[in-house]
């Protein structure tokens, strides 16, 4: 028997980073490195259609296994509209390296343009294998259960919305209102998370509004101005996408003026200012920003595995010869009992450029609370460590007995 | 011998709440309970201006005790501007309840209401003996080495700043600049925190701008574009109440129109739009916000067990028939070999209303390191199992390669 030349697989990690992307890199690098030569794609599709890549040797791939565990996208991440000439670039380049295997890790975004590349190689006569791994905070890719990054980013929003609460719950006679906005352009389910340690009508968050729904600001006002009357005072969470029925968001940040870049962000300081000025009550915003999907030290146990796993499984995808795949998670527990998830997998197809909304009754029609399938589907990918604080109100009691005299 | 009647003591929580204040209220509650009767005063000052108090006997220490590890101020905080008639109704109310001691939880501002308080019953001729415990995640107060709560906010900054860095890094491609906005109206030491776990020139936070020193926007902007052309991207922490020579802050909120109550907050906001059009560079601004003070999965382990034993420490100070003091942290190790502090006391007058900036040479000159010293008093207070992340750039390695042909 000859030693056979390695065949050759490039991968590469797009869009927005999570707490746990470099987790599936590794996973899939140390399940594959043994039979293929790995390259490194810099900034995903850019990287492959400006031909910028590296070979993971054991030296690369000592450093790199270094990031196993931390956020960001080790290997650089991408965001870069390609046109037909960028793919056509691309294939081009794959070809001249006679690489026959790319992996990319990345959204709904992704998919779409993994899609395209494996159709512009069929196009070209050159034969490529593409298959995606799912990677996003906002959960919102079609045919998995959920997808690795909103575990870790849902134990963020829940346990920072508590922690906020119990603050606001201690400064409720000087300040009344606090509006947190999470991420999620088109989807709610960060914000719903929110409400994953909320156990009684009292307990903050007290109100959450999400993109799914149309945004009404006379009746969120009227909404806060109620809770207020009767708790006390009110926490808010918002996803950073809420629209109006003309499908508006309310707050849009410009992020580079030249290139009109903008990313959403504010609906939450927007919505503090209204609250300030037309129900005269003291109202802050609160933006959780950036370490939803990137605080290394709330990173969920479950989330972080299931990243590793799902990209070892995208080795074993790609040995059996599949393409124009992405390797899906498939909860078998149904959200009660014991958590069990299997991998599959799914047409690049089914997932390319749709978004999967949170379901409708998952959240209640007021806004007030979530469904208990909802938290019991939740639950574990957050993780059970994560509690509940005590529902307890000194303050509250002093008022009952306002105007006694102490013995 | 007969049973002597307890004598009263009354204490209460004051100012923005921390991740620890309610371990100094619990450790100074279980000193003192076995001799003294014991009541909470809901909102501080407030609550003693007002008559609200709450006996903490038994059933309602024990409800206490749920919220000793929990962020927020269980009893409810205040702030509350007295005015002579608050001063003199809170004595009255004390004296009609025969409580001559008073102690209470808070930054400089409640230190000196206490000395007013304080020299208000002298006054009046009501013996009262007033004892402060410091608190403040800003860490501005006189006399003491560092304050409870100032290491679990820093021990957040510095991870947040640490993870944040990565993301960034990650899309620097993309993304040039991002600045990230912390609590200090007057004082930069959470903003220095954030320079902990930064072991490089290259590493991010490449730029710090507190409030010590006068803010040049031109000067700033220099400084942002020659990171960006060094580095490849620029990371920037700066204190909310950043200010130019005239002592203007560059964003100020208001959370309350009617009695015009405004916070700060929105430089970094402010700074982003700056960079965003008169550098053309992809920029993006990051508050931290309340969880700089109520993040509990992050509490430093050594700011948790001293905030309980300051608590401890005051119920000594009452026993030993103290009055006007505040119980501070003596630092014994100073800042190198194993970490060491033991209480002591000073007099309220050497804090009320006094603010304690950060030393000179904490911070070099030009912003972009902390000085090896501050480095090694900070590190025992963050706690030693928070590390550095490596300081390894995939990205850069391609750039040195491009072109070549891949074998």
């Amino acid at each position: 028997m000859g030693i056979a030349k390695k065949p050759k697989v490039a991968v590469g990690q797009a869009g927005g980073p999570t707490a746990v992307i470099n987790a599936s890199l590794l996973g899939f690098i140390d399940a594959i490195k043994a039979d293929y030569r790995v390259y490194g794609i810099v900034n995903a599709f850019q990287g492959l259609a400006q031909d910028r890549m590296i070979e993971i040797d054991e030296a690369v791939y000592g450093k790199l296994d270094l990031y196993r565990h931390l956020p960001g996208a080790v290997l650089g991440s991408g965001r870069w509209a390609m046109t037909k000439d960028d793919y056509l670039a691309a294939v081009e380049n794959l070809k001249r390296h006679d690489i026959h295997h790319v992996v990319l890790i990345g959204g709904n975004g992704t998919m779409l343009a993994c899609r395209e590349l494996s159709r512009t190689a069929a196009e070209c006569g050159y034969e490529l294998a593409v298959i995606g791994i799912p990677k996003t905070v906002d959960n919102d890719l079609m045919e998995t259960d959920h997808t690795p990054g909103y575990g870790s980013a849902a134990r963020y929003v829940a346990s920072s919305v508590r922690d906020i609460g119990e603050d606001l719950k201690s400064m409720k006679n000087f300040e009344k209102v606090r509006i947190i906005e999470t991420m999620g352009r088109n989807v709610g389910w960060l914000t719903a998370a929110s409400m994953l340690l909320k156990e009684s009508e009292e307990q903050p968050p007290h109100l959450i509004c999400i993109p799914e729904r149309p945004f009404v600001l006379d009746r969120f006002l009227q909404d806060v101005e109620e809770i207020v009357k009767q708790i006390g005072y009110a926490l808010v969470v918002i996803s950073e996408g809420v629209r109006d029925r003309s499908g508006r968001v309310l707050s849009q940040l410009t992020l580079h003026p030249e290139t009109s870049g903008t990313v959403l962000g504010g609906a939450s300081r927007f919505l503090a200012e209204k609250v300030s000025r037309e129900l005269s009550l003291p109202s802050r915003a609160e933006l959780l920003g950036m370490n939803q999907r990137c605080f290394n030290a709330l990173v969920s146990d479950v989330d972080r595995k299931e990243a590793e796993a799902i990209g070892r499984e995208a080795a074993a995808l790609l040995r059996n010869g599949e393409g124009e795949r992405m390797v899906t998670l498939v909860r078998e527990d149904r959200g009660s009992g014991a958590y069990r998830c299997r991998f599959g997998s799914c047409s690049l197809d089914a997932v390319a450029g749709k978004e999967r909304l949170l379901p409708r009754d998952a959240v209640s029609e007021c806004g007030t609370y979530i469904s208990p399938a909802f938290k019991a589907w939740l639950r574990p990918l957050v993780g059970h460590d994560l509690k509940p604080f005590p529902d307890w109100d000194f303050a509250a009691k002093v008022l009952l007995r306002k105007g006694d005299q102490i013995r």
